[in-house]
């Protein structure tokens, strides 16, 4: 006899109460799509938080339950952990340092999580991203198709908002492809980016895209040029929260991801964005596209400086 | 160890492809909360809605799953079930000629319901309401917190209405209570009906509380007289909605429902409309409010009434 | 000194009550769109519908009014009329019969209209749909940008639907473009019909392909098999109100919608499904693809069939 | 001629692009409500804000803009002005201190924003609130109705939060009235708070009532507490959003707002809060509820207070 899905409410824990974390926590319960435990080391903090988002379902009126907290313990039973712990990187801090960092800061938080929820599906909001992605699939002993990290979508989310702009038309109708590392080796996809089906190569001139390309890649610099003393949080947060709404809700949705290559588009053991077809599993689908040759080379140089990571990771903290 | 939830999608059955019926699927695919097994007697036209709410999702952009089917069997898996099927009561039908024609309509579609589902919450809305439900409850052999009916909800969203014409004030601000059972004897509480917790005593003269009262009560009366050929179904299957999504979302609402009464309101083993709260068990509690004199005999006038239907059915089709 | 925007609400005319009229004025409404004035020549039933809706609010909580009416001069003030009044083919009815009791119902419901609301942009929904907008337009007096007709967003939301169910994956992901006048001879574009950007001819097989545009050009009649007695309106209403959507809040979408055609596509004085931007002032651009030979030979296929239409109205009915 | 309500997208101004103004930001616009002019007097930081929210919009799906600015010229054609700008209370500052630095801030918004946009509506979040309101409305010069306050939202969505936790029901069908000025002394009535229209005095011991009351009045601290380094934005951003909403979309929705008295409750020439309907037009109706001789005695307390910081801002910085 098949038996009844259960109804009790999913929960996410997210790791890491700063803007990302926070904003997120906000997204998923007031979008209704779960209870949230939001972890933080900083005590107090979190739980201010959640409170303050508890308060205002008096307006928002859903009735998902947010928990601050600053133990691991309170992970149990999540569907989904992310994680969006870790340092930004400061003037003067060099690569090295930072991954150090946050590799320690990553492999801590998914050794403890693990413990707890160890159904979860893990996702990686961490920088560099693709790194610590591989580091949060190594130490957490998981299956790849439950451990991704979340890039491409954000990419994607600027690309189309630029694409809008330049053409004054709703970003509805846009979807777009970045594909690769998350960084400025990325790779935008023109002619899998469109407006209404329409690919913008038929729409615009080489040199608009060229530079809405640049921009794209640029487009985590941007903000903080702007913002100053801090790096973009709403863009990031919504991107995460589509892949968490996927996975809940099994919607099948293909999206750009950092998932666990195994020699697709040539390329191996190691995770990068590529598009991925999102359920309840996690991963259930790596879309191979017929991408021209400079395309395939976009895409190996951007692993080049992905493996240069992985092998500070290994050599500096250990996928132990 | 707690498990995670599961997160595939939860599933409901809606008997019956009429309008109350069919806009009940188009409302719980459409906000999302679960895919819909629309089940008819008539062959093609529960496929052909489905059909058409599937195509709607190009634009209303769910991934809900709808289905159209004419086999019970196709309800396996079913959270919730919501009974619909029945006839309206045509000029010159007694009363006693529809109770025996929806009985035996309802019954039988428990009866077959219950075994591929039967760890369902039952919800009807056939009418005469109360007394199906109490029929459902019998023929299903489960607790009585799993089996429903639904009118208070509708009663109320009407009184709400009419009160929000009244005062030209939005509608989200008034909450109303209608208890007793569906019909003419239904219990309106004005003063336990607000406007943003004010009870409406405060804001209108008794007279004119009076004629909304009686407006309400004849609310159903007052679309057919409209409609003539046909009654309401949008309120309807909205009512219904609400007490889906309090289940499947386990939202532990309150709101008035037809509920199985073991002495609360000094009524014993009949089904009226009570205050309840609602979560994924089903009915989590009944409330007990302090009636005054004449509102606790208007409850006990109209539970005679329910009687009455149930010894028709009992003498007419039978509870086993 | 720029003046603040109005805020009062905007309000959008229905005419014909039946299933796609009901549906939409539900639609607008509780997506929290506009008021609504559902007319039709039926009396109390319009009223029915309105009050029925009206109702619902009590659990939809939306605060937009809805005005059943017998009388045209109630659409005064209306920022969108659609007219979806117009009788269904029936058995035995010939082409020339239901296009020129058609053409009478929509001059008529025109005239009068734009009588009491010459500032709204009028969108058409009765078959034959490109030649009843083209009637539309002539006897509305409006500049061509002001007239329109829903086909193409229904059409492309079925190859969507039918894309979604054969790759399994979510409909969000995916966008189409269906061209040429509504009926047997619409102009479906794969290459222009996308999975998260990537053109489906790269996905499945052209015999797949094939047979997915084949169901989509029968969309239509698949449905009334099924329903036997009527045909579909859940997927109609979505399609009518994204554009009502589109103009109400000048969203640019590009969707593609019947327009005037003065030379785009080689076709003038002619109206036809082709992409367009749609914002507050209706049509704002005609997007002229740069089309393959085939693809342009079907389109004018497609203007033949209208232009015959055109003529049978010209004769039956007058454009006067 | 009637004419056709003008279509234009609505404009809101947000002065203060800190947290709470910065939420706001992101709630009006993901609300699909306006587009938003978020201005700062920060250089880049709003810029930075507005253009993170422009990217969400990848994924949100909405057309809203959001333009950061630093010029108060960009708020022409606005239709509210929310002012969030000002410092908060730090260690050791005295409440004439804050008074004198908020008055100025507040004093030298609203003469520039009223420049741009005379005929906005404005909405006060900065504290002192009820004294900051005054100061607003007076040096603004536009009629009462047009310059209110926000704090009585975000009283009783706290309260209706400890109201849901004590009983485990929904929020969403709680409904809870705070009234009197904005702090320690603000007045909430339990007899007009209720769940599901059942006042809260039937449904907890006058004990309980007493400690979620007291938790309420100490709610703004109670998040500082756990924060340290911050104070609540979400819930304060939700119960703005909720105002503007009720203005935009012309509502006429009860809500307690600090209004400018004339006599009601016995207190003139003061802005406090208490119900207020509100539509288009601002403020369109204040309620006298028929209070007891306790609550006016409180309400009249409360007012004490105000007075004495507007004496305050007179003596320091002026109305003119």
């Amino acid at each position: 006899m098949v038996k009844a899905n259960q109804s009790i409410n999913p929960r996410v824990g997210v790791i890491g109460a700063g803007k990302v974390g926070s904003t997120l926590a906000q997204r998923i319960a007031e979008k209704d799509l779960a209870d949230v435990v939001l972890l933080d080391v900083i005590e107090g903090m979190p739980q201010g938080i959640a409170l303050d988002l508890m308060e205002a379902r008096g307006v928002e009126h859903h009735d998902r339950q947010l928990i601050g907290s600053n133990n691991y313990a309170d992970l149990v039973g999540c569907n989904i952990v992310v994680i969006t712990a870790g340092k930004p990187r400061t003037p003067g801090m060099s690569r090295e340092e930072l991954i150090e960092i946050n590799a320690k800061i990553v492999k801590s938080a998914v050794k403890e999580a693990v413990k707890h929820c160890p159904e979860a599906i893990f996702i990686l909001v961490t920088n560099p991203l693709d790194v610590m992605t591989y580091l949060a699939w190594k130490v957490s002993g998981l299956d790849p198709s439950r451990v991704m990290g979340m890039a491409g979508v954000l990419d994607s989310a600027r690309f189309e908002t630029f694409i809008s702009l330049e053409l004054g038309c709703s970003i509805a109708d846009i979807q777009t492809l970045v594909l690769g590392g998350h960084g400025d080796l990325m790779v935008p996809l023109p002619r899998f980016s469109t407006v209404r089906g329409i690919p913008i190569t038929e729409l615009m001139e080489t040199e608009t895209i060229d530079r809405l390309v640049d921009r794209t890649r640029k487009g985590g610099a941007e903000i903080v040029q702007l913002m100053k003393t801090g790096s973009a949080y709403y863009a990031p947060a919504s991107s995460v929260c589509l892949m968490v709404e996927a996975v809940l809700h099994n919607q099948s949705r293909f999206m750009p991801v950092a998932g666990y290559l195994q020699g697709q588009y040539g390329l191996n053991d190691i995770y990068m964005g590529v598009p991925c077809k999102l359920g309840y599993k996690g991963i259930e689908q790596i879309l191979e596209l017929p991408l021209e040759k400079s395309e395939i080379a976009a895409l190996r140089e951007s692993a080049e400086v992905v493996r240069k990571g992985l092998e500070m990771v290994e050599s500096l903290v250990g996928f132990d």
